[in-house]
């Protein structure tokens, strides 16, 4: 059993540790909800007001050429493209993560229409991202398809039937972290004559990707967990070569035009990803998401997401062994799977009395983790922790659990304080 | 004729002067583009900055509570309402002006089918802006619709053939700046039983607008432009009440849920106005956004839209008189309309020979404007210039046709060094 020295020791002798320098971390907070909001890189405020100040209030409207305030998108989007396996020129940084799964489908369940006009069924995971069902609802109703939700032990028999259009997962579950097999799950795809939209919003900078190798067709993902982008940053669409130019995607604005400024009044979309571009890009937003990139990107040097993910893994695996260790007295549960080839960078607990209340309990202590309801329930019951390995410390792990500990046995959480629900939870 | 010293006289008279003061102004600039990108409120930076640091650096996740996050889109939207006529809880502000369009367009094509299905034609103006266009032409097809596209003076008897379902017009068009009367236009259009979408990019901060008083049925807006939030600020949407609720639109994000943090995995869509949202706002955006409706609010206790109007068509009737006196010997003419009533708050002129090289010469003076080809045109033949009344001085009309006459008169628009094209235009 690891001590705190211990842990102290493991953050000594960790190769990533210079990264938490790139990041500004609140004083007495142990923050482990990266996976909610990245948290502020150093950067971003200089840059940020570089834009601001100079470019837009010095440069003005001049700034679209001097500043390269037009390619942004697909600068930051190349910069992505890096943490999941996607090519120079196929990842474009835009809009949020729901309007981007609405290019991204649409144009999907086209090319189903085309390619087996036959294919009238969605299939997600039930316990997906609500706004990815809500925006696949919508595009099946559009198209005359239905929408299946199923369990993620259903995926593989449900796609064998033959009559999937679109398969539409997200790679690691919000709530538990269960991270699929991307390429097993697109080579079965792809076998049933199935299409893949995957949702990367908590994999892109969480864990290794590999579009290319996994042959996935559609991806998208969002700015502002692990890319520490900034609250709503701008999120990122990539498609498959192979589809890219086979289709318009619905939301054609300007920027997506093969030429914006010739003004002409019938649409041309652009070659390549382009065309999955809309209107005039957030220059601001896109400044703060970049400067979060980056601080991805500067682990390239130290072994990139492989390194990476090998500390995620250690966190939680540290976690989980705390929990069990330490918290064996309390009624919590693993809710997070134990093999650590199907673990994203999150572990959640079940906690079934309180789990509102406790986790406002902690956050009272600076240990800000967030909750989710689990799988088939309404109540908050899942205490979700998030293990950021670009700037979360082992110690951190371990006065983690200590203070669940504390909150857990004081019963501080029964306080009337923690049980007032906040408007956004 | 006005001279220099009439101009500043004029300046030192004007009860809105002080307003400049809430503005970052560039040395040796005398920037007639507000109408592409208004500049750099004073406030903007420093709240910037704030959001940046204290409330995402700081607050972290805490602050979509605590900092008022998760109910900007509201309270932004109901700033923005103020200056286009429309009610509190009636406007949000999100996402492009091309996605609220998408957004506001089929809502209203589902009304039209719903209520009129064998209306199946889309009216605009064929030199509408081109992103208004190609967003109707995918929604047109999605709706088996047809978009026709014909001039200003046709839209009356256009629609007195009753077979129009959905009549999208710009108020002030892009290149002209002519403005369309929009009570008269929704009447014509109602009494056809044509639904009326309107895109408030040049008109909301520019020309007072009255929504609810012409009975409009939607419309959207840009926020980089007349309302200075910054380069690909989020634009606004607004929809009548009467037709809010009627239906979804088809970009159902999580946001526009009626209870987001349910995380029900049907959509259910909010009440009012709030199911025009869809994804997580781009809080540090929106707060520069948010500061620059702040400065066309600074003008509400100087009468507002009103007086802003007034400055605004006193700047263009100075401006095209002063061409016409002091320029009638180079080959311009007005390419905006003559009656005040019909103009918005830009004047373009006609340039035939040189039209981009004359504008690039103007800017290496330092009046900025900018240059579009007119209408049946694809030469950059028409120079734009943008009055915006909030910080433009008579002076800088007086001063900006100065430099036109020199550049004219002199001939260096000639140079090679004008006559590059830049890569954006």
């Amino acid at each position: 059993m690891n001590t705190r020295s211990d842990c102290i020791a493991l953050d000594a002798q960790d190769p990533l540790r210079e990264l938490r320098n790139l990041f500004t971390l609140p004083e007495g907070v142990n923050y482990l909800d990266g996976n909610s909001l990245g948290v502020l890189p150093r950067a971003t405020a200089a840059r940020v007001a570089q834009v601001v100040q100079q470019e837009w209030g010095e440069g003005l409207i001049r700034s679209w050429n001097t500043a390269g305030w037009m390619a942004q998108p697909q600068r930051v989007g190349n910069k992505i493209a890096r943490l999941i396996g996607a090519g120079e020129g196929e990842v474009v940084a835009a809009d949020s993560t729901s309007i981007n799964l609405y290019k991204v489908l649409a144009a999907a369940l086209r090319i189903a229409q085309a390619d087996a006009p036959n294919r009238k069924v969605i299939v997600s995971e039930r316990s997906n991202f609500p706004t990815d069902l809500y925006i696949a609802q919508s595009l099946a109703a559009q198209h005359g398809c239905t929408l299946e939700l199923i369990s993620a032990d259903e995926v593989a028999p449900r796609l064998a039937r033959g009559d999937v259009a679109v398969l539409m997962l997200t790679q690691v579950n919000y709530r538990s972290g269960r991270m699929f097999d991307m390429a097993a799950i697109t080579a079965q795809a792809h076998a049933a004559g199935t299409l893949t939209v995957w949702d990367l919003a908590h994999s892109a900078g969480a864990v290794p990707v590999d579009l290319r190798g996994a042959k996935a067709d559609f991806a998208i993902g969002c700015g502002y967990k692990y890319l520490n982008g900034g609250p709503g940053a701008p999120a990122f669409v990539w498609v498959h070569p192979r589809h890219t130019e086979r289709f318009w995607q619905p939301l054609s604005g300007w920027i997506g035009h093969a030429n914006p400024f010739s003004f002409d009044t019938a649409y041309q979309p652009a070659a390549g990803i382009g065309r999955y571009l809309c209107g005039t890009p957030a220059v601001i937003a896109m400044a703060a998401l970049e400067c979060g990139v980056d601080t991805l990107l500067a682990a390239e040097p130290l072994g990139g997401m492989a390194a990476l993910r090998a500390k995620s893994l250690a966190l939680t695996t540290l976690f989980i062994a705390q929990v069990r260790e330490r918290l064996a007295d309390h009624p919590l549960t693993l809710a997070s799977p134990e093999d650590p080839a199907l673990r994203g960078s999150q572990v959640s607990l079940a906690c079934p009395e309180g789990g509102y209340a406790v986790m406002q309990a902690l956050i009272a202590r600076g240990v800000i983790g967030d909750f989710r309801a689990g799988d088939g329930s309404t109540e908050p019951d899942l205490l979700r922790f998030g293990f950021t390995p670009l700037y979360t410390q082992f110690v951190d792990v371990y006065d983690a659990v200590t203070a669940l500990d504390d909150v857990l046995t004081s019963g501080e959480w029964r306080e009337a304080r923690f049980n007032q629900k906040a408007a956004v939870t």
